[in-house]
């Protein structure tokens, strides 16, 4: 698994020419980054006396932004598997006319599939994008400017997420799938450059 | 060395309430990761018969951006260091008044190397979101969505190397040094979300 590899490792094979990690795996990645600084910013404010009126709310926020890293850990390795797919379905060959139509069937089905994945991501950031402003205005106030790092890589994200959605989506041909992913994409990202924005400003007013 | 850790590790340490990793190496990373993709944009593209006009270009892009990959990974490790010096300096005895003295002194240095860290990152940022533009134009079509999210992450990264410039200078008294460090810090942001957005629409147009 790539999420098992060194650091090191994982930035080495993201900048070779290697099919995969790509630019979802990397989303991912930062994602990932933005769930673990909510979950930081929470287990600083847990079981501290000055919190005691937010203990509930801030175990809530724990909950939820490590089971939000785990998916985006999962999704990870899932847009790696999806974007190797795709890159075996193009070696397919494409000599005659029924190797034209299988290929063509299989590379519809696995684009289909390789933008799943991307959605999925961009709907798990913007989950962890609301969970910063409780972590901004709730969290260990020594931790804030965690909060706006996990913000700012949760909407760079989803960003990162809806680019790799709208390059599959430009080369599937369901016509009704490619509207109905497409509007999907835009309700995800409707406001949420703006929301990054306000939590940017209070965490810079905090500290 | 954090990097020569499993990615997973380094995320599980990053949510722990442990002082370091924090954002100050999350923003590292997240830098890392928007250099690592403008190398494997130019990876893509070099030795391409189809992109036979802008090997020198690309070749010069690759060597900048592997540079600023690998010092990334450098402030991505040197964060960490400042970090638990000044995580140190808090545990320093405070009883009496010399010790109220050293311990005061000590701060002072320990945060303005705090400071200098991000600070330095915050350029590395700006000089890989200044690789994005050409990379998006001039490397392969089939990666330009992962020029996007370079540029995405660089962007990211940078404004949240600043909110940890912020939070450090915020406890620094001397006013010459805070008022300096600030002014450089609005230089590098100016201009740089707005150089971001011009980058993803390009690619946007290019999908």
């Amino acid at each position: 698994m790539l999420i098992e590899k060194p650091v090191v490792t994982f930035l080495d094979e993201l900048a070779s020419s290697a099919p995969a990690p790509g630019g979802g795996s990397a989303a991912a990645l930062g994602a990932a980054i933005g769930a673990a600084l909510v979950s930081m910013v929470a287990n600083l404010t847990v079981g501290k006396k000055q919190y005691v009126d937010v203990q509930e709310d801030i175990k809530r926020i724990l909950a939820r932004s490590e089971g939000l890293r785990h998916r985006c850990q999962d999704l990870l390795e899932r847009d790696v598997a999806a974007y190797t797919e795709v890159s075996k379905v193009y070696k397919m060959p494409r000599d005659t006319e029924p190797e034209k139509a299988a290929r063509e069937a299989a590379m519809q089905t696995a684009l289909k599939n390789a933008t799943a994945v991307p959605m999925e991501l961009a709907e798990v950031c913007v989950q962890i994008l609301n969970l910063c402003p409780e972590s901004t205005q709730k969290g260990n106030k020594n931790a804030v400017s965690d909060a706006g790092v996990a913000a700012l890589m949760a909407e760079a994200a989803l960003r990162s997420a809806a680019l790799n959605v709208l390059i599959n989506v430009g080369s599937i041909k369901d016509e009704a799938f490619v509207k109905k992913e497409r509007a999907r994409l835009d309700g995800l990202l409707a406001g949420k450059a703006a929301l990054k924005e306000e939590i940017v400003k209070d965490v810079e007013a905090r500290l």
